[in-house]
């Protein structure tokens, strides 16, 4: 198992493919194709994509990874002076080491304790940024799962994207991880929605078991206009563009997609249900493939000997909320272990057998 | 053979990975490792390449592809207002949608018949380049072969780098096809000249035989600092970063990327010869895995009814310049049958069987 | 008076310049000089600051604006990595249609109640970014006084400068208003202490009686190579740069800079008195020449049929936070029938004279 | 004279304000206006520019200088992948230190003789930029007068017009220099003209006797939208902005002008003349305020003891081209000075007495 000795619940991309994407990669291997994408896999891929969510069009792009998609996104559709709305979650909010300001635009963080972002916050920054001396909010960026692992249900996107119609604004969404939104419990989005409710979003392959790989989607016929020309400078055209196009085509083959994204869900609910079992509370209500327990700093440590995961706030002083990723290729195995383990040092500590670290 | 019925000399990237890379792929695929590159396949690639070129270090970074490595790499050591020189036919120069200029800088093009550069053109844009009303030069873009198959001997590397030096300028080099240089038969450079020579170098994985992947030598002890988060925010550091290194460990494994260059430089090699032997002239004197011969503008439009290459330059009225790329997967077959065929067509249009097209 | 045909306290660059500096631009206007600062002016104005200042040191430039100013210097410091700490606030954070995020920063906006940064929010900031997926914060960007007209006490710079220097940051002051700081009754800093406890500041012309015009005082030795290129690319180099240099002469010469502050600042100082003692609260307490009473709504709407001036947040139902301006040319007659007007106003309303607006 | 001992031909802003602008600010100093452009003087001038020009719409902008204004509506205008055709002369490609690239944009650089762009020469290029691999060229930069005191006829203009126009690329003329061209003999363009055949152009007023300032003129709907945000961003809105506008009102008054338009290019003609009547050559043929005689290195050296002006080009070993600039305060009498002294090192050297330097 590598350098990784301990069980990783760290993220969803710790593996590699699902195996089919690797058997198709291997039996195409030799043919020769175009570059750059313009291949018969990637207009496989398309087409696929394009049945699955019932666009109306073909404008479907493949990148490599998602900070990549974004500023490439961000930059080819906004006018300088005009900045990305974000929830300060986001993810081109924090974690992208200023990507977008790069190349050129602000992002305005709004304050969100679950990720996502209403139409009246984004009224409020409509209404503070009122002339030439402030920047022009220009595109509403949504991740759906959130990076809290929350979603949007959809009444709330519907009330978004109607309010960024109304308002000129470009509304989109970014699906890092967004077969496990659409395939959750709570979830009433349908694939379709995505096409009618956005601008432009993007499915990511890289969380869903591809090797690497985002399909972006343009609905709004006017941001298509030579958009090629800015994913080549934006380094994003990938010479064997192919082994994206194939890998997407296996991904939307046969429903492997929805398959394993209800793994990943699953797994999911299986740690929640444990550890809630255990009197364990949660920072944030996810149905998703991310989890956030609030755990005794003992714990955290003793958890940490066996498995590996983040520490996404320390700021409590006995308590740390730690993040845990389930993926296509989580071992349940693990996760009854997990529970398990918990549940020992639980009971330890609370025999008070745990010494101050 | 998929959308490609005609055999193909248009690029080194039209087949997928060596079978070896694949292979090592599917063997680690369920294993988990850490994101972004902190892996054991990175750790192992680099340690490789610091054996093969002898380095004194083993900063060495994993990119997807070409113009996303020079990208970072121009926009991380330069200042807003240095500036690149390039011969006119370099990739940043011309054919990367202005990427390097999008980072925000100039990059000043120097007229070059054979797509090398000299100290004497290099000494011409500094003697050019005077005050604060104009750009200051500080890097200098070289590429190993050049885009026109060229390549530098020792003793024009050497001058170029200790003028570097003396000036202060960064010398960076795009070794995209490194090893068809490196093995190239007028090739007197060692690997280890490429560490003592160069500030920063590139490893071309994409065009041998890699999925995609570039790797990166930072031998300048002062330009390494924070490049990771460069890396980030251009969107370069892969999720899954250990397929770079992966694939990188198989290369550099018993001699393989030796293996590949040699069959590709063979093959164009063969090429050559047979055009030559018909009596053709070509372009620009190239011993590398791209040639560039000249094409009665008759005969190159029978040759693309079975043939996929590049019509370089169409400037003469009578003749073409086309451009014919080998590579590790380029079969002896096909290069055979070329040349038949175009013996076949130079015969036709002796006779004056062909009519003006 | 123009379009204005009401007494404006809307900003401190109303009129035009304090007629010493027209007319030295009268006296020698035909005189030919060098372009682009290279001119006895611009040294002689250096010179003054730099007596003024007491600094080790004549690294100074000339720009036309603030704006202009933040940008160039913000851009010629930082990494494209590196980001900006301001209070949410600031100038650049806020009131500059993203001219920072333009040349690659993002500003990381610190909630600030009095517009004022302390170490402990600096640290918070730190604490947060710790690796290649974040922005790395480098310059701290402080305003004196702060755009609520706030000022920073000797010893919170001293503690600013002293985590700055700690942690390698860069300490950057906007002073467009500085005068009215150093100037005001509260301050215990001397212009000394500004070549101290910065590393880069500057001080503002175009607020305090020039036509336009900012000086920048780079402290810090690694931070002034090749500035010029710097203000050169951003357009900042003004052809005819000795109508800076002349005018800040001007300022310096007689303490002119110091009474003209001294007015500005006396004038709000008596619009602050006489509001006070009306019974009005403020926003924030400030000693410099921008001041932020609340006004209940139907008197707002009196003061504005006779004067300009802004309203700052009108978020509260029934009062309205309005900000009034003075500068060096503010009239004590205006300033004394402002408080008239607002003292009859004032009684109107009490006896329930005014309707509902 | 100040620091300049010397007669200056170095440039054309070597002196300060036309006298009637300097007593037009004098006389409007203390009243009180809008800041940032939206005063009465700027609202006059427009009008008067608006008359002069035959303008249908009035939407002009003032700006400080042309490097500023040369970056503020080219990163207005181009999307990210899309670049400037520009003479390899033109301000942008060479004497802005990478201004335009620093804002994201490839500036395509074309030989030429005499500083001016042909049909012709657009069209290569738009030939050879033919893919999303290329930048996108959009924009044709003109300046008339060149940086070679060269300007276009009507007809010149009118087809290049027309083919961009065709071709859906943006025609900006730089008129730095404008009423030189304006007025000077073989000039065909009427002020009408610049309204009819181009996108947009600015009205140079630094160098025609403004202490700073340039008048943008938007003739195309199309690129108006939200103009001032770019202008803000960029640093380009100037406070006390009416000094900008008080100032293009008094030139546009009365034909001041065209009067000092004339008495420069008279100037000029009188060095031309005089010079040309020595028997020395001129690299180029220019009527407009710049003229670039060829002449001994010797002789060079000798007026430098005397005159300031600008070696240009020092390629020749014996020769050196060197460029005299007269402006609207050039006085007859140095005109005349120059030209005896020029007579005399000539006789000097014909008789053998210079020395080798």
């Amino acid at each position: 198992m590598g350098e990784v000795a301990m069980y990783s619940f760290k993220n969803d991309y710790s593996e590699g493919a699902h195996p089919n994407l690797l058997k198709a990669l291997q039996q195409t291997n030799l043919e020769q194709h175009q570059g750059y994408g313009d291949d018969v896999f990637c207009t496989e891929a398309a087409h696929l994509i394009k049945e699955t969510f019932m666009l109306n069009h073909d404008e479907i792009h493949f990148f490599v990874g998602g900070t990549q998609t974004n500023l490439t996104v961000i930059s080819a559709f906004l006018k300088p002076y005009e900045a990305v709305i974000s929830a300060d979650s986001g993810h081109v909010a924090v974690h992208e080491t200023g990507a977008i300001e790069a190349t050129g635009h602000k992002v305005i963080p709004v304050s969100s304790h679950d990720g996502k972002l209403s139409v009246a916050q984004i009224k409020d920054v409509l209404k503070t940024h009122i002339d030439e001396h402030m920047v022009k909010p220009k595109l509403v960026y949504l991740s759906n799962p959130t990076e809290l692992g929350t979603i949007y249900q959809k009444s709330e996107l519907e009330a978004i994207y109607e309010y960024c119609q109304e308002q000129n604004l470009i509304c989109y969404l970014d699906g890092a991880r967004l077969w496990s939104a659409l395939c959750c419990e709570k979830n009433d989005l349908l694939p379709s929605n995505l096409a009618q409710l956005t601008d432009v979003f993007y499915i990511g392959g890289t969380k869903m078991g591809a090797l690497c790989g985002e399909a972006l989607v343009i609905n709004q016929p006017m941001l298509r206009k030579d958009f090629r020309f800015n994913m080549k400078q934006k380094g994003a055209l990938l010479a064997k563009g192919r082994i994206l196009g194939l890998q997407f085509s296996e991904l939307f083959k046969d429903n492997l997609y929805f398959e394993l994204a209800n793994h990943a869900n699953e797994m999911a609910r299986l740690l929640k249900v444990g550890i809630s079992s255990l009197g364990y509370q949660f920072m944030v209500d996810s149905d998703t493939n991310q989890i956030f327990p609030i755990i005794p700093n003992k714990i955290v440590a003793l958890l940490e000997t066996k498995y590996l995961f983040t520490r996404w706030d320390s700021t409590n002083r006995t308590e740390t909320v730690i993040r845990l990723v389930t993926s296509w290729s989580t071992s349940e195995k693990a996760v009854k272990e997990f529970i398990q383990d918990l549940k020992k040092f639980t009971v330890l500590e609370l025999r008070g057998k745990l010494m101050d670290s």
